[in-house]
């Protein structure tokens, strides 16, 4: 299968090298690369790709006739293009998409689902939320039949990062630029800290596994901003941990969906998610409450959730 | 698809309501119910069986022309019998094998999987292990190609409620009957609390995941009854919590394995599972550290993983 790669970044690379590494059972060949600065068409060597000048994205898919476009763009987290652009672009091409990009998902899940399934492909983003960690898969294989009623996640690293230096007596500051350090905030911080990463996250899981039709805006959102060092460090003393907490409630009124800053009993399951780690609880009707959480997560790791679900269009052309 | 069901208690119930509100799409037949006061066999009413005479297990097997054994009964924790026997008999009749008991896959994996390969039958047991929560799925569907290279759980509820109830001033023996209460203690209490079901659940794990051919007695096993309440109580006022700690590492002298009480931080995720909760992490080359989470399991929860193995029969006859 030929791979259209767009966005050559850390995640990007790391998939490059799995795919050197990887079996001869399941070749994946890269037959385009895109990137701002220039595009590689043709077979292109992952480990040296040599790049010509720019193109626009519509006209690389064209050239270089992949089965796959994986979509690694960097992306505006507001409005999730142009990531969405591409994707809408590779369908109209009758490729499958796989991204890691929570964009997409979260601000226009509905339409690029139709639009793949009009086209008879697949629309595959597991690393979009926590990383690589099974949350779509372990609904679509391992979980038939089971109903997502709501859903309870520590999502989002750099304000558990920020919070934590705050604990340690730093300063706000101090805690994102550690978390730029680890490469785990945006540019922007504020899409971070002012929950916007947070209720994107919410939207995307929300969409995917609940059918709702949300963007991030839809989520009752707060940021960390409220908490000031003094408050977190006198709240760590008397045992307890803040985190933004991400939250899905099935209720008579509807979907409820949040993601807020919460004070927790350190001994509390969502508070031990420290660092970089990740805990999302799914509640359902038939396999009660179950979650997964992901551990100090690196690019490694999103890149090879990219790479499952690449083998997940061969393993399970099917579905 | 018709089952012979051997076990009529709990999780069998609990499956067979489950099988009756299921979908005609993934239509099952149950064609036999063996329990040791008697049998029933051709169509039975899962809503209410009409028992015979008892009957020997491989008359059973051979009276009522199943394709897949649905094994369930109560069994030696310390032999994994008679089920082994049960599911060797059914592999010898050609027939698939799905099994929430964990003695088994425990004490005879490797034989096991062996003769269901000879047979080209499969044998799934995926509630074996945190009650249905997808573990062994996990890897099977969602991990191609990720290997694992040891775990640490608390998969345990009874000495973790043990442990509990002496952090509350209680006795050693209420803990045990407020776990005996909640029906996940063995008969024989020292089963959970001498650390023999810690064992076989790691033993299992080692051998589905990490091709170990181990016995519960391979683990280096250690019970909580060295902890006194007194010393329970005192851990607690210094912000400690003690677990039943599951552990598989590979070092270069080969496997090792461990079910041993560990003293831990009340913040350390292995700490935060309460309860009959259970957590399990898996320590893998390419994905990381990611974990499964069991919120409070219940028998419906064990009897819905028994019917997703069945459903994987239907759903992905290759594997």
């Amino acid at each position: 299968l030929k791979l259209a790669i767009i966005g050559w970044g850390g995640v990007a690379r790391s998939l490059a090298s799995i795919l050197a590494d990887s079996v001869p059972a399941h070749h994946f060949e890269i037959s385009g690369i895109l990137r701002r600065s220039g595009a590689a068409c043709g077979v292109v060597d992952p480990a040296a790709p040599v790049f010509g000048a720019p193109m626009p994205a519509a006209e690389f898919l064209e050239a270089c006739h992949a089965d796959i476009l994986v979509e690694l763009s960097a992306l505006n987290p507001h409005s999730g293009e142009p990531a969405i652009t591409h994707i809408r672009s590779a369908f109209e091409r009758g490729m499958h998409v796989v991204t890691a990009n929570k964009g997409p998902v979260a601000h226009a899940w509905r339409d690029l689902a139709a639009a793949a399934r009009a086209g008879g492909v697949r629309f595959l983003h597991e690393s979009a939320v926590m990383d690589g960690t099974p949350i779509f898969n372990l609904f679509r294989h391992n979980l038939p039949g089971v109903r997502l009623l709501g859903f309870t996640g520590v999502l989002n690293s750099t304000t558990t990062l920020v919070i934590e230096a705050m604990e340690r007596g730093e300063t706000f500051e101090e805690g994102v630029a550690q978390a730029r350090a680890l490469g785990v905030a945006e540019e922007n911080h504020t899409f971070d800290t002012a929950g916007w990463d947070a209720a994107a996250k919410t939207a995307a899981l929300a969409n995917v596994l609940m059918d709702a039709d949300v963007t991030p805006t839809s989520v009752d959102r707060e940021g960390i901003q409220g908490f000031s060092a003094a408050r977190i460090r006198q709240l760590s003393a008397e045992g307890k941990a803040v985190r933004l907490v991400c939250r899905a409630q099935t209720t008579p009124e509807g979907l409820r969906l949040s993601a807020r800053p919460e004070i927790l009993d350190r001994s509390d399951l969502l508070a031990s998610s420290s660092g970089t780690s990740n805990l999302l609880l799914f509640h359902t009707d038939r396999m009660g409450t179950i979650g997964a959480v992901s551990i100090s997560p690196t690019v490694e790791q999103t890149a090879y959730g990219v790479y499952i679900d690449l083998l997940d269009l061969v393993r399970y052309p099917a579905l």
